[in-house]
């Protein structure tokens, strides 16, 4: 079969390899119909995830068709369309008792195209099939539905579940790149009383718009102070960060009033300073995650009752076979505007679709 | 009457002030039986609470005897015995009608002995005195529940309850001081598997085994490895965080689980590094609080069940015109051994109680 | 002034009375603009209520705009516009301090239209007005807000709330009257998947239809089949009881998925039948509750950003003057179509107002 | 092997019968060391329970040794000592993943000694083994752990944590027999202020006086009155049914005070009255409940910390083979003062533990 293969750091490439058998009595294998391409995928290829070796095929969000299962796979069966979730779960561990899955002890966790051959592929061996995958709703069928095997859940779980967004409330979302759109989208599920949303970038706070934002402030001209007017000075119920820099998650510090709570998204690779001597008397909040995915059938059930806007994120279409393409044009997000990609299909084209 | 009063940084006295009189209708004059001395209150002595004017009477921390109360006033009247809460509450605004009483906009929070006179006095007046003082139960006659007045609260509510101590939990305590032992205390409220408490001071660490500790660690010696061997390198369900400095607010940080709770207690004058870079994809949460003082009426049933060691950290007792020896003492805690200082009566001996 | 007097069961009048005085140093005047009639209204008007006494004056929600306020009132002053809710607060007893302020035991409680004199009226003496009523923004001035002071935070704090509703919830509320439809509009709050109404009445279940529900469902058609057919025969995740009898209680006990939430708003008058010997095993929580108002301020936030279809369920406007003929009205729902009639005014044209 | 069936209501034998062999790859071998004799087992015996055939082996409750392990089975190995849940959960159904595991849909939840042969035997088969068995800590060796395969989890969920049992709280628990014994000794774990125990029997009142009861009370005696003056009339914070009749429910709702909590535990076979006519009003909450096992982990950890009294409530041990008259003596409680029946070993003598 053909798959996007690591080699090194700045070098992949879509090529033939062999196809995945089963190995465990746990495992699936899936034929991939669409798939997308991650920020953290980019990541991988910059060399900043020294896990991935060589050879490995990236990957971890996918939609497809069961082709064979395991002896003990219970919950699909060969034929059944699923979505391929970012987080594989043994199960059994402490962790996954508590539907902590992304900390999963036992073989779990983020494996796919990460320690083990991704989704990024024809087909995809699929880990602990049962708690990895979700059959997908007929209603479901998009490829948009692909978004929902990691940004919607990352943004929908670490970002306004742990925000604990409540109707009324003031909630601002700090960068509006996919993460931060997703969770735009999905804090609406509790009826806010208003969403600020904040990026550099003029291209994303339109989408931040177009995708519920009440207000956008830009990343460069204090907006702190918007949320200032906005609340009578006294801050956000809620700040999502949706960025992973120190800046930005000072700028959510800044943000929160007494009593807020702060939902760290971003996946930062260098230090924060943290001003205690000003939070300390704050009765602040502060969260951070990896997804567990505990909330994708929540998610697809909203999808398939067309209450989540994903389509709206997809900003390019692909075949499978133009991976490497794809890449290229979602590194460079800023010259081409790309959000998400979807590649593969079935690809409905856009223009019949409602959201 | 006589009163302790700040006249500049590094200089108070105890000395002739003019009576209080009742302001609002909602206050009540309070004759003061006992008080203690806080460790912010040092803080004020040493310049650091720039808000407390020349003049003011120090001390947010009383026990004592109702005399007059305006005419708005309905749960206590001249006679009834009482605890004076550091925290005053308006009960109106919106933070008061949530309960976050240490937030309150309407006149209240922390004011008693730093934006009006406190309760290092033989009277004080209290202001919106139905929400700011407790009817002392008639089991609860000891000194030692001045304590109430702040540090137990203190220790349970930003501590204990925000940390969300569970049974079976392993709970770390990082300094014990009058906070952390408090922390001690209270988080026994809810069975915790192991409470490993941490300092530099060994005469703390043997207090704290006293108070409940099951296993202590100096602030020296690499504190994280004990956590990590008796957690099976886990870490801890719950960390907290009772002195106040960037050093140990980041010992905190390594010393939690994946899914555990850091809560801050300790007063911050510096900002700290938050290592996000390794908290990002640890779910963890973190909060910060003045204490509100919602939970006094538990905590002084607790004491008059007798199932709050209070008495065990007070060190030391001095008549309330011995208030400038008493500062004295309390101020040099290293060498004299000083946890808590009562003030005043009626104080029983200490060998006829029993906790 | 002139207000409604209830004189004995079966008989009230729009009389003459004399005007309400400052009582105590808590208490406001407000002169009436909008008033509303509730059912309990009607109950009193039955003889069902006993301790309402010959001579008092009804009503227990209103618009109005402050004349005069006492020493103590901190809140409001002469020239705001409120909103005055069913329950009065007196802000310091243990159930007050914990936000059930419909369980106050300090002289508030529901008592205006009970044993104080209430709102039906000219002018009304609010006592404890700063917990008691709430100022109006300026955005939400119609008339439909006085529905706030009862019917939408009864629904939405012991019906959604106490159950629960969270995104993708099968919701099937019980009883289309004034306080489901309300249910249904602030059930929508939390994205559930899909509401189902149920009540006897054909125009009810339209008004269900137009506020939000999804499918709905005769009372007298078995409506537990099309909650087990809309739900693969597991059952609603919540259900709210909006009726107030043995019958409606029983249905929604089957209607139930284990693991679901049953938040009962109704009032009763007689005891139903709690089937433990299928229920001890399904891992349900019934809720009950008198409302405590503590949502009011988020309800007019959503009122205000046009987020709440209130103005929906006013189908009646009439002159303060018209009270009696309003009560007749309002008494014969089944003829007249009433679900919630307005008193007073400022009254917006229907026709141009949008929700 | 030798087992326990179960032929015919009024009939059972212990007798030989066919050794168990693994049937599905996720099957585990135990061979017994210690069983107990579970109230439902009478249940059973006496015809109540239709879903179990005859020749099923009969019990829910053991410890043993694995002997054998299917190939999917991860978390345990032969020659490990485990404990026998009396829920057996197949961790992928919607309700395992959220650790409703009484509630599995997948082929779990109570099925040992019901549906599938149990563990009154010298082997047992146990399905779903990684999720329906838990490894004993070495210091947790004692028959009395048999006891936490159902009674204490039972009393802990669906009481103690339904019931939200806190520090200081007043809790009662109507009927003292093993699961209401195991509430009061795990309701402990919260600190609550006192417990009142209720039953007929002597005997029974004497040991919640042993286990932790505060107060006890005749149920022939007006139980509710020493709720009351215990209360200063307000009632109980929690109440835990642990008998299972209508009566015995309905004592509860009389001795709940505004805003508290009845979780029921009891086993129902006839429906209770519900006076909503009183309950309406007063905001409580009404949980009941399977157990579903999640708190094993943690309960056992309690148990090898020394916190958890489970030796206190074994009045009679046999071995294995005594089976049948371990039944007469536990049917016959009333004569034999029979709580709970270890049978089989490891026995360690009473006098050399220590709780």
């Amino acid at each position: 079969m053909k798959a996007l293969v690591f080699h090194e750091p700045g070098r992949i490439s879509w090529q033939e390899v062999p196809d995945p058998d089963l190995e465990e009595v746990t495992d699936a294998i899936v034929r991939i119909d669409t798939v997308t391409i991650c920020g953290t995928d980019l990541h991988i290829l910059n060399g900043d995830v020294p896990d991935v070796r060589p050879g490995t095929v990236l990957g971890h969000e996918a939609l497809g068709e069961v082709v064979e299962t395991g002896e003990d796979v219970r919950g699909v069966r060969p034929g059944d369309r699923v979505l391929i979730s970012c987080i594989s779960a043994c199960g059994h561990c402490r962790f996954c008792r508590e539907r902590a899955y992304g900390q999963c002890r036992g073989g779990g966790g983020w494996i796919l195209g990460r320690t083990v051959n991704g989704t990024q592929a024809e087909y995809v061996r699929v880990p602990f099939a049962d708690l990895s995958m979700h059959p997908l709703p007929g209603t479901a069928e998009g490829p948009e539905a692909v978004l929902l095997a990691d940004i919607f859940p990352t943004a929908y779980e670490v970002g306004v579940l742990n925000g604990r967004v409540g109707p009324g409330d003031t909630v601002a979302v700090v960068g509006a790149g996919p993460i931060g759109l997703a969770a735009i989208a999905t804090a609406e599920f509790f009826s806010p009383g208003r969403i600020i949303a904040v990026d550099y970038a003029t291209a994303r706070l339109d989408a931040a718009k177009r995708i519920g934002a009440d207000a956008v402030a830009s990343a460069d001209e204090d907006p702190e102070r918007l949320v200032d007017d906005l609340t009578e000075g006294l801050g956000a119920d809620v700040v999502i960060e949706a960025v992973g820099t120190p800046q930005s998650f000072e700028t959510c510090t800044r943000m929160v009033r007494p009593g807020g709570r702060i939902a760290n998204v971003g996946v930062h690779a260098r230090p924060a300073t943290l001003h205690l001597e000003e939070l300390w008397i704050k009765n602040v909040t502060i969260t951070t995650g990896l997804v567990d995915t505990y909330s994708t059938p929540t998610l697809l059930s909203m999808l398939a009752a067309g209450r989540l806007p994903a389509s709206l994120l997809i900003t390019h279409v692909f075949e499978l076979d133009q991976m490497e393409e794809a890449y290229d044009v979602f590194s460079r997000a800023t010259d081409t505007g790309a959000i998400k990609i979807a590649l593969g299909g079935p690809i409905r084209p856009l223009a019949t679709r409602e959201e």
